[in-house]
């Protein structure tokens, strides 16, 4: 089963996929970290902040794995039958693999990695693409691979759901 | 019954908003309208532009009660059988609580009251986390707060709704 | 039939227009495409490629009519019995339109056509109001207009859609 859980900021995501995670009962629950302190919005200490917080809330029934550029290669090294992977989330890994210009080669691994995957996976993804265009070609560049990473990911996955204020839309039916 | 309308900008949620109070026949609605001139995005006369706007779009229909700020004290003032109140909206409350360093108390007050209110109420809270991460560490720290607040109402209220061009997709089913 | 789909920056909305409207067997097919090179968000040079991307991806079954400005009058022109039109997308238009200081009346000319339309119609809009609110008055004034625009079509066609991540919410009900 191949998930992907689609929200704003702050919408509560997270705590979706975490729920959607723990679910599987029996398996183990890879929780992959992509948030990355260096690459600092306004400076580290913020992002720093962000990060710590989401540590605190993750569950300690998480092993929990930091990658923040090469997805598929860490997917594939704990893969296999029983695996459950949470990936959180898929527009930081973005946002690191755009700074270290290593993006296509990075999407282009995660795509044809996916169908093949043994375990099950609960991917968190931010819908950005639902303002103003942004100023500045980088944050246009942003949102465009975004959203097509978004779209990519929703084909290849079995369920898709978008949370607004804690409430789940469900996208695609996902049968387990 | 608690309700949450959600949208954003000009998605038509204060018009759903005011036709779900009104529908309370016999009762008697009060509009709480946390709009304040002297925040000033570009300066007081726009903002005194759209406030003047939702004014006379507003429904002669209401007693109007303004509030920038104290919207628990205020809720409990007026509370009680029989009465609806509408409240437009939570995001400029909001804007308006952070701007005064208040936001913290105020936000847990509504948080406890909620539960003890005798009387409807429909919230009408701005969708703004899905955009790009905006710039400047308030802008961010408005956008974590709305995301958490309309959290933490949707799972207060009984029914939640999405307004996208005014179109309604519930969210939370409420039963009256 | 007339028909809506909303959705944010590289949602898949106009994928999904492009397949409504080649759902019509046997009736042709005319393409109005708004997008204008000349106005420049970085400079030309961005926008042309985007317009570019556009074009290839557009199917060779359509017939494209470049217009920026005056819609309704080129919708009237070609308008006719067994006509399904495309346009793609109204925030561009919108866009170009305040540019050029002529949105009342062409907003108002092609919502006063509308309902006389002989042909069928498919018409791509963006959803831009769903993140922080934007620097700069003309930013909002844009916002407030498409969100106007959207609700004001949303009323008047049959079907309306919201895509997200190239999954389909549907937010109004449309029979052929």
């Amino acid at each position: 089963m191949k998930s992907l859980v689609l929200g704003g900021a702050r919408s509560g995501k997270s705590r979706l996929a975490e729920q959607r995670v723990l679910a599987y009962e029996g398996e183990r629950p890879i929780y992959i970290a992509t948030a990355w302190g260096g690459n600092g919005m306004d400076g580290d200490a913020e992002m720093q902040q962000r990060i710590k917080k989401h540590q605190q809330e993750r569950s300690s029934r998480f092993s929990v794995v930091e990658e923040q550029l090469h997805l598929a290669e860490t997917l594939t090294k704990y893969d296999g039958i029983g695996v459950v992977f949470l990936v959180d989330c898929l527009t930081l890994w973005l946002n690191n693999c755009l700074h270290h210009k290593v993006w296509q080669q990075e999407k282009s691994a995660l795509l044809e990695l996916l169908p093949q995957l043994k375990g099950h996976i609960v991917f968190v993804s931010n819908e950005v693409g639902s303002g103003i265009v942004p100023m500045g070609e980088l944050n246009r560049q942003f949102a465009d691979e975004a959203g097509w990473l978004n779209q990519a990911l929703a084909k290849l996955c079995d369920q898709v759901d978008l949370v607004v204020a804690g409430c789940v839309l469900n996208l695609k039916k996902g049968v387990l």
